[in-house]
């Protein structure tokens, strides 16, 4: 039996890993999570899981019935709460957190040599490279949960020199539309993916891709792969979900419905594979597999991925951090659509990358640099 | 460096395996081949590669001449030839023969413990029982060269349980037309393969599908699945080579160009990625990929093959002898393109299953029967 530790247990991923704890209950037993402002999952959840015996939560002020109710169970809020579910008895932590704050708890747990099932974005965006100096010193696995990863990650072979990663794109939903079409699109539009159900940040960051940029980012860290290894091919079906091509002209392909059971999984066993518990894959009712070249011009946000790469320092975390207020000023309707982009270009441009090794406290002050700079723009 | 033996040097695959060790000097060594009717070839690939010391011909009266001129080499004719070339002193045997004659040799190879690479169909579809219980016994590894074979081999995980096998299959030059439009193709059309370049008879076995019925057999001993976990998908492209569904809904396909090269190559190594010295494949250039279900009533030597591993004993080897001579009768003319089928259907329904342990000798006694058989159907 796994002891599994889930921060963001609330959220589409978090949801998702309890599913699949729920599927298979002797592999894994789920013994700590948080959640944000979702309160009112925390007692079903206790009530199923027995053998939860940590919880975070934003503030212990609105759950003090619980607090009393569940004597067994250390309830701890806000930054504290996130490292005591990082740090908790457990096998595997999951990081389902969204956002920046994700970062630190992951930082927690190399620290407290856990395996990690990652599926927190911003952890390998902001500070990759602090990531993987860490995980290396503290001989620690950091395993993808996102489907393009774990497509990656399925599909590497041990012994098997690569010669280019191909993160397929769906290309979201304004893919065949010009730039000048998407240019005031609204909210309830760049919310509707065609091919998967997410959070509204996620989602957003699909229409732009700004979240397949995420993913170049993510997949250089993970993979020691060169930038210009990296491809990002537009599939609309959203069925192979990466590729790997090998030095002698292979190249494997993991293909599976859209189903995040899926790749959680095998994040959560390390690459045993489960009895599946969700759809079958039919190619013949899928039909036809379609694959388009990914315009850099058109998808600026793949362009400063690269150049982020490039520049290395600090520029991933102001990519981050612009885009993150860009997004939430998109949705509480301060921004229009096609400005998202506009107002981490204009972040990056003046931002001052912070040379030498890359520490934590370097990206907290370029994060609040370029939080607090993208919101004066607009 | 690799000793390599190659039986049947002048074929489609013999040829490839040849470009693949004049590419890879470092790698590999030719030690030994055969040639049958193309005796021209024998000399330049004596002069080309000086570490050969066996060549199996059809007739040592054919080449009297060579047989002075390069004493350090053993030349040997007939089924001895095939005999010394599959047993020289050589790391890997490439079986690259075409037809029912090269069943023999991989016994040889298997009882003298060779590695054998296998592109000869007929090895597995007719004594497929035979040969995996003689390789066990004799701790011999078979590797599939075949594209669709490699692929699949290439996708299997060591501690993974397998769902199913799709072996893809192009469709052949007639897979739009009806089973009326096709009764009277001519020779000419049945060898235009859209996707590969390919010898005679397995372009024709294409055309029929016949080739698709062998590698499903294939399949079933090489990757010891039932016959129900293995699924034909046409796949009009040619550019997935075969898929591997896992139990856990995850699907692995190996895609590349149609070229040989990289199959072999990969066989040779036996799974150590060489640098591709032919074309990488392109996803946004071919643009889509195809799939579509294979209609057993309309593609019904898929049935056949289906049914002769449920029956099992000599039906798969009667399966292929009967349309060996199906095939050559159309080749020369005595036969329509539809008849291959029905020649086939007849004399499987004639045969007489021989029960129990299947030997060699009960394998060369059913093939006789029904070559004898099926000659006399038209």
């Amino acid at each position: 039996m796994k002891k599994i530790a889930i921060l963001g247990a609330s959220g589409s991923i978090g949801q998702n890993t309890i599913e699949v704890i729920r599927r298979h209950p002797n592999e894994f037993v789920l013994v700590s999570f948080s959640v944000y402002k979702q309160i009112e999952l925390i007692e079903p959840l206790l009530n199923e899981f027995k053998n939860v015996n940590v919880v975070g939560v934003k503030s212990l002020e609105e759950i003090k019935d619980l607090i009393n109710k569940y004597p067994n169970v250390s309830f701890y809020e806000k930054d504290l709460g996130l490292n005591k579910v990082a740090t908790s008895s457990c096998d595997i932590l999951v990081n389902a957190l969204v956002g920046f704050v994700g970062l630190k708890p992951t930082l927690d747990a190399i620290d407290a040599k856990k395996t990690i099932a990652l599926a927190n974005k911003e952890t390998l965006v902001v500070a990759g490279e602090l990531i993987k100096r860490k995980a290396i010193e503290n001989n620690v696995d950091i395993i993808p949960i996102d489907s393009e990863h774990s497509a990656i990650y399925q599909c590497l072979e041990k012994n098997s020199k690569v010669n280019k990663i191909i993160l397929t794109a769906s290309g979201g939903p304004f893919f065949k539309k010009s730039l000048d079409e998407i240019k005031n699109v609204s909210k309830e539009e760049a919310l509707n993916h065609p091919t998967w159900k997410m959070g509204r940040k996620i989602s957003i960051d699909s229409a732009t891709m700004f979240n397949k940029a995420f993913e170049i980012i993510e997949a250089y860290h993970l993979f020691n792969v060169a930038e210009n290894q990296i491809q990002v091919l537009i599939h609309p079906q959203s069925i192979v979900h990466s590729m790997v091509e090998f030095v002698d002209g292979s190249i494997k392909a993991q293909l599976a419905v859209s189903d995040m059971k899926i790749p959680i999984s095998y994040a959560l066993t390390n690459g045993r594979r489960l009895e599946n518990t969700s759809d079958f894959l039919s190619l013949s009712s899928v039909g036809k597999l379609e694959f388009y070249e990914a315009d850099l011009n058109r998808f600026v946000p793949l362009k400063l991925a690269y150049q982020a790469l490039i520049n290395k320092g600090t520029y991933p975390c102001v990519l981050n951090a612009a885009n993150e207020v860009a997004v939430e000023l998109f949705l509480n309707d301060k921004i229009k659509f096609y400005q998202i982009v506009d107002v981490v270009i204009k972040t990056l441009s003046a931002h001052e990358n912070e040379k030498g090794v890359l520490t934590y406290e370097k990206i907290v002050k370029a994060d609040a640099w370029a939080r607090n700079f993208a919101r004066r723009i607009y």
